[in-house]
């Protein structure tokens, strides 16, 4: 079952960059990853609970551990978010997703979904700090390394994530 | 020509909302809002001249004038970046040109084009503070609220933006 899964995550990363997020389609993905509709709806009831999935569930990029001190956790969420979305299938998952959730129920679902999943996770890893932050907090945080790469299409380097995480720590203070 | 150019931008407008960013070709423009392709050309030399129109050139929503004090010119500023926003067509256009721009130089180009522009004005609205920004302290800055925008799908109210800019001028001093 697991193996499935990873196949077809697999093939539908392929055909998402290829087609786009409109011919992301349960008839065409199940047509070239060799299984049934009906496998796809097992796996996923949804078409948001798929590119959930799809944006989630990229390669493994060394994901942080907790921490005590809160900038260094921060420091190192904001490192793995950016691992992720160097590799291409995750940055194409991203913009699939965003780009069609003004008119597609499902997309935008699967954004708030993804949304509250990385703050929870944020949260987990913050516990030993006392701290936890709130959704306002969290877009702050992330903000800026998301827009750096999508928008100005520019490096986040190490002196970037240092001046967000910053900046950021004294603001919660 | 100005009556010209504001009828083919509105007509692109509606284009990209229906066909999205491939079906917005010079092509279908001209054919849709009766003008010749030389006629396109002449005002949008390279498609990716086109994009930046359409995402920078939305309603007048209340420009921001210049001032003394950072904080407050930030605040005005983020507040029209979200009443320009709140347009579906602006948002259209971001997300159409952001969407493709993996694979579409043009729309690359539009975007690094258009954060210069932002950059380059609101650095022309902070001329009385005596500061200027970098492109790192403009990112952010405006990071959080397009996050909020296109990957929360939440709302930017006005206690998001004073808590973004409260943090933001804390982080320059």
């Amino acid at each position: 079952v697991q193996r499935t899964r990873g196949h077809v995550l697999a093939v539908a990363r392929e055909l998402l960059a290829e087609a786009g997020p409109a011919g992301l389609t349960y008839s065409a993905l199940a047509a070239r990853a060799r299984v049934t509709r009906q496998t796809l709806y097992r796996h996923w009831p949804s078409r948001a609970a798929l590119l959930v999935d799809l944006v989630l569930e990229g390669p493994e990029v060394g994901y942080p551990e907790p921490g005590d001190d809160v900038g260094v956790v921060a420091r190192e969420w904001l490192t793995s978010v950016r691992a992720g979305l160097a590799q291409p299938a995750a940055r194409a998952a991203v913009l699939a997703v965003t780009s069609v959730s003004e008119s597609d129920p499902d997309s935008a679902l699967a954004l708030v979904r993804i949304g509250a999943d990385r703050l929870a996770a944020f949260n987990e890893l913050l516990m030993p700090t006392g701290r936890q932050v709130s959704p306002d907090e969290y877009t702050m945080l992330y903000g800026p390394v998301l827009s750096r790469i999508f928008f100005d299409r520019a490096e986040v380097n190490d002196q970037f994530i240092e001046a967000v995480v910053a900046q950021w720590v004294a603001g919660l203070a």
